[in-house]
Order: structure tokens, then C-alpha cells, then sequence
């Protein structure tokens, strides 16, 4: 069933491939990365597997969106480990391109998408998520996905990728999948190889007040008491620098103030430890 | 060989009938416009006939490509025609959404394009570029097309699309195609249809003064003199009101002051009469 992955570096051959495979009438699954692969990375690959015939990875430090002070440079990357990984957990084709072959020339085709990208991230982040859906939109194109597999860790970003695919109709189905964890709690990020094991060990706060927002909304708790008990959950952390505490509608991420039964929240918490900025977030149903 | 044309109002049945066609290995031949059909239309799907294996045109008058003081609600329309027309050049889906199948929520995403858009009509319609790479990044998720025609009178829009088209590494060859136009010499346009006799007499002052302009960049005249000349030429007109005149090289519409052997330049006019902005260009090769 698996065959041996194919590492592709150009977008010309992807094309062969993505071709001979539609012709096949192959159904194609998409798991766009930075790379640094953990098990979040490989339960999308999983997902994937179960649904397409054709699993892609990409691996591809998108320099578009990474703000001038942001980590762009010594992001962690490691394809040799990354490919093993990305094998084993049974990708086909996996497309990982230079910043060159990607953006050979100045850049000069912007996508942008309004309103879910104000609040969280995009406020602390001005143009990232132009970068993200830019790339992703671009991705798309090369790779022509049935259907693309993202993180709920990045719930915002699902949410500008499932507008923009909704936006201009393409013929893309966007699969979230549940954040993965570490046994001790923390969400599995590529950053958290940044973290010395005092950050480390704070940082576990993070997912710890999420099961304590879930517990607050389950018993009726007002929105902003819970984001106030959060604020103070987290601040008891030294190394804690908190970048933003929110509880918003989901996925539109509109404020509420009395969320009514059958509404979707998400807290989504965004928290710096030492110099590494984390994210994390809680969806539920209320 | 050109079976019964098809028309199709939904994205959903569009899909379809792409799917059929890309499992069959059909070659797509794409021609978006915003229909009243004139010859200039009708030669691009006679350029998409040649080489495609299946015509899809698409007739929709697309909102976001007017400004708030254009003329969306009174550009002119006729389907009837428009579809007798388009069958008998060999269209074999005529794509004719209304403006809620396109856009059945606010749109939140936008495609920009930088630079290519910066002078001409980005100037005179702000927002209009941002509005068609929009619509067309949209309409080429729908019908997936392998080609896509464009009429080289609205060049600056063959600029802005294939920008797009090459920077989001889109699965589509634009093909740009020769102006159309009146044996007295005007350009086919929609909009001539609003031009009364003696604005439509004085509008041929513009085909006129392309055709000067070529003498004199033949002649090596300074591009600075060529572009008074020309304003000199269209103000003699009492009924014409100038939008711009320019002389840019062309694919980049970047200002040339001395052209070199070889540069391609674009003459490009926009001229009201009356209520009627009508634009035309020559591209030549020094």
C-alpha cells in the first residue's frame, strides 16, 4: 500500500506527479508543515492516509509570514530526521521546496482575509496570516489537494484557510484535526524544542487553565471571569509573559458575552516563556 | 465536434461537469467575461476552440471590480443574445452565476496584486485590480481551466492576471489575444453601447492616435513628446475628457524614458465621452 516517499524540490516536477495522479483518479491528501516534525505532523499524515490515495507533505519555512522580529532564522529544521518521520508515517510525496523555487521573484500577489484574522494572533502578528494564507493558497495550486489536513493547534489558521477556501470556491476539502499532546499536557509544537526545562516545565500552566476554562464554561461561569481567573492562573507563572488570554465565538471568533446553549467557544491562550512565544487553545460547546 | 451548449447557473454543477471533463483528460479552455458578447468575445473562445478540447465561458458582471460611482447597476446586459452568441462560437458551458451564488456571504478574502496595478487604471479605479484578481482566482478554482483567454484591451488586466497566475503558481497558461475592433477602427468594448453618434465619431480619435504614436516610436521620438502629442491629438476633441495617457514598458507598466532596442512599450489611453470611459492600447517592440 505504501510505497517509498518521493522527496520533490521543484514545483514543475510536483506538477508531474499531482497530473499523473489525478489521471489516476486518485484522491490527493495535503499536510502542509514547517517542518521539525512531531506527532501532531504525523497524526495528519494519518488522517490523511485513511481518506486519499496520494498523501503529500510539504515541508516549507514560509519566510512570508514571519514578522521582521520573529523566528524566521533559526526556526528549527531538521529534514534528515524530518524525512525518516514523514516515511515512516507513510507520505508519498513529500515537496520540499527552497524559499527560491517558491518565491523566485519579489512577491508581488498578496492574500488576505478579513475579520477572522483580527483578534489572537493576527493582532500580535501584523501580516502573518497574509503570509499563511498566501502560501497556502499557492500550496494549493501546486499541489491541487482533495483535501488538506491541519492542527487545531493553529485554530485561527484554520479558520483564514477555511474562509479563504470557502471565499474563492476552491475545490479544496479543509480537514481539522485534535491538537496533540505530551503526556505531562504541553501541545506539541516545533517551538517547544526552543524551551529550557524550567520554561518547559512552567509552560504546562498553559494547557492546565484550559482544563480549567473547560471546567468554568461547563459550570456557567461569565466569559469574562473566566478569562480574569485565567489572566491570574497564568501570571502566577515567573517566567510567564502573557501575549493574549481570549475567550471568543468559534469559528467566526467574534466576542460573546453570555454564550447561549449550543454555542462553540474557543480559549486560545497565547503566552511568551523566556523567548519563545506558545500558543494553545480549547474549543467546546457550551 | 461542438456538441449542444450547456448553461450552468451553480458552482456545485459547474464541479461537476470539470470533474467529467478533467477524468476524461479534457483540455479546458477558459473565457471570462461580463457578457453583452461582442467580436472581440467571440474571438477569444475561437482561440480557445483551436486548442481546447472543452469551451467554458463565463457571463458574470462581478461587483467588486466597480467602484461605488461606476456603472455596476447600468452595465449593459442580454442573455438572450449573449447565449445564442456564445453557442454558435463553439462555447460548450456557459458559466452565468448570479452575484449570491458568487458571493452567498460577505467576501472576506482579497487577492492584491502589487505593482502592475500601481498605474493606468489601478490609478483611476482604486480597488478595481484588487476586484478582478479576486474574481478571476476564483472563477479559476471553479472551472480549473488548463487556458484562459484575455483580450489584450484590457491589458493591464492581462498584466494583473498573469502576475497572479505565475506568483500563486496557478495550473493555468493565460493567453493574452489581439484587440478586436470596428472597421472605423474603435475597439470593440461592452460599453460602446452607451456612446451616442457624435461621442462614438470623436472616439475614434483614440484608435487614430494609437496609430500615431506607433509612427512615432518608429520614428525614435522621445516618449515624453509622443505622450504630449497624444494628449494634444484626444483634446481636440470637444466631447473627450482624458483619464490618462502613458507610454510604459510593457509586461511591468514601468515608466521608460529612453527605450533601448528591443523593450516592449505599452500606449495606453483611458478617455471619457460624455459619461462613457472607454480605454485602448497599443503594445509594439521597438
Amino acid at each position: 500500500m505504501i510505497e517509498t516517499m518521493r522527496q520533490i524540490n521543484t514545483i514543475a516536477e510536483m506538477r508531474v506527479h499531482i497530473n499523473e495522479a489525478k489521471r489516476q483518479g486518485k484522491k490527493v491528501g495535503f499536510v502542509p508543515t514547517m517542518g521539525y516534525l512531531h506527532e501532531g505532523h504525523l497524526s495528519l499524515v494519518r488522517a490523511a492516509r485513511e481518506t486519499c490515495d496520494l498523501v503529500v507533505m510539504s515541508i516549507f519555512v514560509n519566510p512570508l509570514q514571519f514578522g521582521p522580529n520573529e523566528d524566521f532564522d533559526r526556526y528549527p529544521r531538521d529534514i534528515e530526521r524530518d524525512r525518516e518521520l514523514a516515511r515512516s508515517a507513510g507520505v508519498d510525496l513529500l515537496f520540499t521546496p527552497e524559499v527560491r523555487e517558491m518565491y523566485p521573484r519579489p512577491m508581488l500577489t498578496n492574500v488576505s482575509v478579513a475579520t477572522v484574522t483580527e483578534p489572537l494572533c493576527g493582532r500580535s502578528r501584523p501580516g502573518h496570516f497574509d503570509g499563511v494564507a498566501t502560501v497556502v493558497a499557492k500550496l494549493f495550486q501546486i499541489v491541487q489537494p482533495d483535501y488538506a489536513f491541519f492542527g487545531q493547534k493553529d485554530a485561527q489558521q484554520v479558520a483564514v484557510v477555511t474562509q479563504m477556501t470557502y471565499d474563492l470556491s476552491m475545490p479544496v476539502q479543509v480537514v481539522p484535526c485534535p491538537i496533540v499532546r505530551e503526556a505531562d499536557g504541553l501541545a506539541m509544537s516545533s517551538r517547544n524544542v526552543y524551551l529550557s526545562l524550567e520554561e518547559r516545565s512552567q509552560a504546562l500552566v498553559l494547557s492546565r487553565s484550559l482544563k480549567q476554562a473547560e471546567a468554568w464554561l461547563a459550570e456557567g461561569m461569565a466569559i469574562r471571569e473566566i478569562r480574569d481567573g485565567l489572566i491570574r492562573m497564568i501570571s502566577e507563572m515567573p517566567l510567564a509573559s502573557i501575549d493574549y488570554v481570549e475567550v471568543l465565538g468559534y469559528p467566526d471568533l467574534a466576542p460573546v458575552d453570555k454564550p447561549s446553549k449550543g454555542d462553540s467557544i474557543i480559549v486560545a491562550l497565547a503566552v511568551r516563556f523566556g523567548k519563545t512565544r506558545l500558543i494553545d487553545n480549547l474549543i467546546t460547546t457550551i
